[in-house]
């Protein structure tokens, strides 16, 4: 039965079931933790002999002599360079190993923009009375907080399910030149987990911006994080925007804060030798070295890319049946309502809902008031205001499976309620 | 004798010796680096059993139950805000850990500054036409960069003995609105080896800037860093500020970068309570958190200050050799010449010296040649421009005591080549 389609006598003893269901769990008195993407504890003991592979001082020299533990290496350790580098596809001389954190790099990349400008700028981006950035979105409240931060103006584009909308985005950055940059999480799009088809990343790849120091902010975070045997696969932004000679116009991030470490983990840029250049130049100024002892640690750990890969399986098969269990409980519980809409994501760390229009906000709260947090309805939109208030992203990458299966049960009863309640009311 | 007195005839024969002496080195094809205050690998060595604290993932969490592999604490975990609070003379609520390089602190709270201003900024710093620092110099150059980096005028302020110049620095700041920091190493001085005598200190506690946001950069690179067995003590600076209501005046920064790793410590910051909530809140939107394990393990093998002193002891007995064989040699060389000035610091990473005027870029060019490479002359003042052509930073750290000593045989014969030069051009 769909629930719009039911009378209003039937769907006032739905919403008398729901009621009842939500104060037994409210009884529980629940606490717990949806809301980031955040590994569990057995993830992060996958990566534990990482913590090994130093036996002595010998052992922290790289292959080209260099004492890790000693300042030096702006750019990072060559080993680090060549590894992450195949990670991506890019060159030795198209990569930055940085500290633990890809957002810092992010946001030390945007910074830089505001103050000096990027590869090719006439001036700085701080010099002009307006810049903006499109924001794909649904998507990632933490790229929208540095653009707000910087006090960049946002502009929101749908997301389709191959991508966002290019015929909206090429038609804006060909005609405003305040436009400087976009965001986008190409593979398993946060939080729709979403992959870029060939002919998006093309087209993107061939973007004539009248602005010609735009940038592609190509956050790469979910490059091997796959949850099934079909993953997605993404062309290569840096090659395919090398055919056309517009390689300067992608800045790429990765980090493994989702395969070793988030909080000790290495984070990546990858772009242009001219903006390579451009950066470290400018880099050079505010670091000496990051932590190139942590770089060795990845590389003796992980040695190759295959070694990567070997890693995320058992990633995966902590993952799969969490979001399999979220899944198959929407399904079960949701599937012949009609009130809820969801993507069945080939990796990446989220599933994206979508309530009626207007109940995403009343779903959060719901939960909250009975112990589970989820990520904050809107946080997935620019300036956290979701024009139809529908998406929630759902993070069970953290909770262990009894206990994801409890918040589960308290999400699908609050997204029942919360429909009931907005169907009664129209 | 000292070598202006004498006739020019034995200034000649002094300086065709000196030749003589050159040749027969630049015959060795050396190639050692004096340049920076980078320490040698035996002390390196000291701090390995720093990677032996983590025994498995129960290891790995922190007193108040946080998983330090994961996400989470931005502003460090609160071992390491005790342990670095009372090394600096600070609350846990006045300190923000880091990664490893307090340069990137420096540098970011600069940048930060300049986008969105400080605790009680009118405006962002960036939005005023000119502002300026001042300079005590000699001084680091890493921080002249910052400056230069981001526009800011320097302005140079003369060092004495006891600190730099407290009535012009005084004078400035009370004047001139567009003055908005300062620079200070205030324990072993970089280069000089300056400690900031207490009245020099109580005088930055209630300096009276007529910019409302004036910030005094205090960076306290060396604070346990002594060479010898009477070392300098300075006033904790946020204690006497506090005493004024003025401790929203001062940026405390530290680190462990010649404590345990260069490239791969812990750095540090501290200030008011203000500043500190203010700077957190910007800082939640750069990153999600600095790498927490390496703070463990250094809070882990440290265990407090005493274990931290008792660390640093060992550190003395490496490097009050190199600094005395440096010191023995200048006296034993050049101390009857009266062409060489220099400062006999108790502690920190550098000896300074002052030629005749216009004689330093011409020793370190001749030691270049020769293939020893000393920090660029004029590098320890604002933009690369020492007035008088005359200080050097030597760097005794990183050389063994044997490339040390030959390559300091070389600086006193180029000081004297370079003497004899002047001399007899005068």
């Amino acid at each position: 039965m769909l629930l719009s389609e039911i009378s209003k006598k039937e769907l006032a003893d739905f919403k008398a079931v729901c009621e009842k269901d939500y104060a037994d769990f409210k009884a529980k008195g629940l606490k717990l933790d949806m809301s980031r993407g955040k590994p569990g504890a057995d993830q992060l003991d996958i990566a534990m002999p990482m913590f090994d592979v130093f036996t002595n001082a010998e052992s922290m020299i790289s292959e080209d002599g260099t004492d890790c533990r000693n300042y030096g290496m702006l750019t990072g350790i060559k080993e680090a360079k060549v590894l992450f580098g195949n990670l991506l596809g890019v060159n030795i001389d198209e990569i930055i190993i940085g500290g633990n954190s890809s957002l810092a790099l992010m946001y030390d990349a945007v910074s830089r923009a505001i103050t000096h400008g990027v590869y090719g700028s006439e001036k700085p981006w701080g010099k002009y009375d307006k810049i903006r950035f499109l924001c794909p979105a649904p998507g990632y409240d933490r790229h929208f907080a540095i653009c707000e931060h910087f006090g960049i103006e946002m502009i929101t584009i749908p997301m389709h399910s191959d991508g966002p909308d290019m015929d909206m985005i090429e038609k804006l950055v060909c005609e405003d030149e305040t436009i400087k940059g976009i965001w986008c999480v190409p593979l398993y799009s946060n939080p729709d987990g979403i992959a870029y088809s060939d002919e998006v990343v093309k087209r993107f790849a061939n973007l004539s911006p009248k602005a010609k120091d735009f940038r592609i902010f190509w956050d790469n975070a979910y490059c091997v994080h796959h949850l099934t045997d079909t993953p997605d696969r993404i062309l290569n932004i840096l090659e395919e925007a090398k055919k056309n000679g517009k390689e300067d116009m992608v800045f790429i991030f990765a980090s493994t804060s989702k395969i070793s470490f988030p909080g000790a983990g290495v984070a990546i840029m990858a772009a242009s030798v001219n903006n390579i250049k451009q950066i470290t130049k400018l880099l050079g100024i505010q670091c000496i070295s990051y932590d190139k002892l942590n770089q060795l640690r990845h590389v003796r750990f992980f040695k190759d890319v295959d070694g990567i890969n070997a890693h995320m399986e058992k990633h995966k098969q902590i993952l799969a049946p969490k979001f399999n269990l979220v899944l198959d409980m929407l399904e079960k519980e949701l599937g012949r309502l009609g009130i809820l809409e969801w993507n069945k994501p080939n990796g990446g760390y989220f599933i994206s809902v979508n309530t009626l229009n207007g109940c995403a906000k009343r779903v959060v709260s719901l939960c909250k008031e009975a112990g589970v947090v989820l990520t904050g309805a809107g946080a997935t939109f620019p300036y956290g205001k979701d024009p139809d208030d529908r998406n929630i992203r759902l993070a069970p990458t953290y909770p262990p499976l009894n206990e994801l299966d409890t918040a589960m049960r308290l999400f699908c009863i609050c997204v029942k309620l919360a429909s009931a309640e907005k169907l009664l009311a129209e």
